[in-house]
């Protein structure tokens, strides 16, 4: 028995990958649909031993579809959600469009799965940045409470899309021709220089980013005490996120009772000695997030600085909304 | 009236700097002399109109020299200071071998100049990260009070040395062919990576460069108080570090507030706008450190995020240690 699924955006990097990840973890598919634009119509797309055509969406796009996996932009979203959650798919949506939305649930599987129940159509995936560093956060969460999280991350080009993947290795070898490449896919040069703004900026000074971080922080643990502060920046490395984070605890706990939680966190790989530490080329590709550099922090009583690199089109992006669709599976939606 | 300078470890990446600076900044010089190791000694070095044959350290090289710049490292450091000390010259030591002595004085001009008159033969340059972060931060100390700091870097490879310069472009050129360099000036691979350690872990789990970012903050500012927690993390960038730094103040300030102290604040170039902000490509190369980013801590009642870029060769290093031999210049060591 198995379950019916679309993938919209199925041609871009968060839609490939999460083609790969169905197939990696044997989702029980019975029947795969792919959509895309219309430039990518009638291209074959593989899913294991399941084949599909790429379709543009058309009304009636959905019937028949019991979840459906967006990978598009917020505006498409927007637009492509309603439609096909009104035409009978459950859909799980990789964009910010919904998040907040206090009648979409946002879930990470491993912090509260129970809420991917709640929906009513639309279930949300989190922040990529967001997801990476609640892994790490929750467990100490669970263990100590958390008060408040001042997080610095390093963020992947990955993360813009394809065209910022090209134009990465692009302007190195430019620049180290002597050129001078113009920037498209950024604001500015990303080759052998570093970006601290990604979204738009909100008139408190802080960008999109950063807000998603602070917000989906408290909707996904639950908690809307606890305060954060981040500074989101993009870096020149092509995949995995990385973030480094202060957490205030509401109980004291020492570096060891954090690495022990850790240590049998879901989703976690808790790097095991000091001398070995996270770093996005150790994480990409993997589904388990990477957490390191675990220390009382030194400037307050009840604190922990820890680093995490997670790959953030995986548990970021495409491994968080098959998880979700295997939740929903695993409950009988597919009956 | 000029003054004898020597300058030690002047064929390295930052000693080549305080040539450039002391040409740049027309320092006034009777006589110059540069030290280097063996394999360069009897090379021409030229700053402005001055030339200088490269030497060797013999028993009285420094006998006549006022001023000692030394960019050597911290072991080496330790044997020739207090050696150039006591043949008569006054010694400005970029190593952090002698920071923390309570007989050296730990100075950045704009923050506490009149300290580099108490020495007695050595004055200290501090750490790059901590001169480039405080720049920021002091004005904001002066405004408000400064409780706490959660800073989490983003630092150039030259801030490894010239070995670290020529890894980083070499790896890119060899990832790109298709290649899996190894790593010899890091401990991993920096091409498309980032490595969340700098110097060696102590016992607590920071690393030495985390920790002289504690200490020397409140060296610098005077005030013992000051609590200080840092990631400190290198980056596939060139030149110039950049820290993203969330300060709890004392008195409640508004981000406009922040903003106009830090534009009057020698040494600083204020981002205009928020549109624009500190990035290391456009920090290379200047004497001021960019500060942007300024907008009140969404996470606590009194504070205020902020971002910083500045060439870590300049004022993280040369630009600073000549500061300091100005200011003794100015109060007539040279006579």
């Amino acid at each position: 028995m198995g379950c019916r699924v679309a993938v919209v955006g199925g041609t871009g990097v968060v839609g490939e990958e999460m083609l790969n990840v169905l197939r990696d973890r044997k989702f029980p598919l019975d029947e795969l649909r792919v959509f895309a634009s219309p430039k990518s119509a009638g291209r074959k797309v593989k899913c294991g031993k399941k084949q599909a055509t790429v379709e543009e969406i058309r009304d009636g796009s959905f019937k028949g579809v019991q979840i459906a996996l967006l990978a598009v932009d917020k505006e498409l979203a927007k637009k492509i959600a309603p439609k096909a959650a009104a035409e009978g798919a459950v859909v799980i949506d990789n964009s910010s469009s919904f998040r907040m939305d206090k009648d979409v649930p946002l879930v990470v599987p491993e912090i509260n799965p129970r809420k991917a129940f709640d929906h009513k159509g639309i279930i949300a995936n989190p922040n990529c940045s967001t997801a990476i560093m609640l892994m790490a956060v929750y467990p100490v969460y669970k263990l100590a409470g958390v008060r408040r999280i001042v997080a610095a991350t390093y963020q992947a080009v990955s993360g813009a899309g394809r065209k910022a993947m090209d134009e990465l290795p692009a302007q190195l070898a430019e620049v180290m021709k002597g050129g001078k490449p113009k920037p498209e896919a950024f604001p500015h040069r990303i080759a052998f220089n570093i970006i601290p703004r990604i979204g738009s900026f909100d008139s408190a000074g802080y960008t999109t980013e950063e807000v998603k971080m602070q917000n989906e922080t408290r909707k996904i643990i639950g908690d809307p005490r606890i305060k954060v502060t981040t500074t989101c920046v993009r870096i020149p490395v092509m995949r995995a996120h990385s973030i480094a984070a202060n957490i205030e605890t509401e109980k004291k706990v020492t570096a060891e009772q954090v690495r022990e939680a850790l240590a049998s966190a879901p989703g976690v790989d808790l790097e095991p000695l000091k001398d070995v530490y996270p770093m996005p080329l150790d994480a990409s590709g993997k589904y388990n997030v990477l957490v390191g550099r675990i220390r009382e922090d030194a400037s307050q009583e009840n604190g922990i600085d820890l680093f995490v690199s997670g790959d953030q089109l995986l548990k970021g992006a495409a491994l968080n909304a098959v998880q979700i669709a295997e939740l929903l599976v695993q409950e009988g939606l597919h009956g």
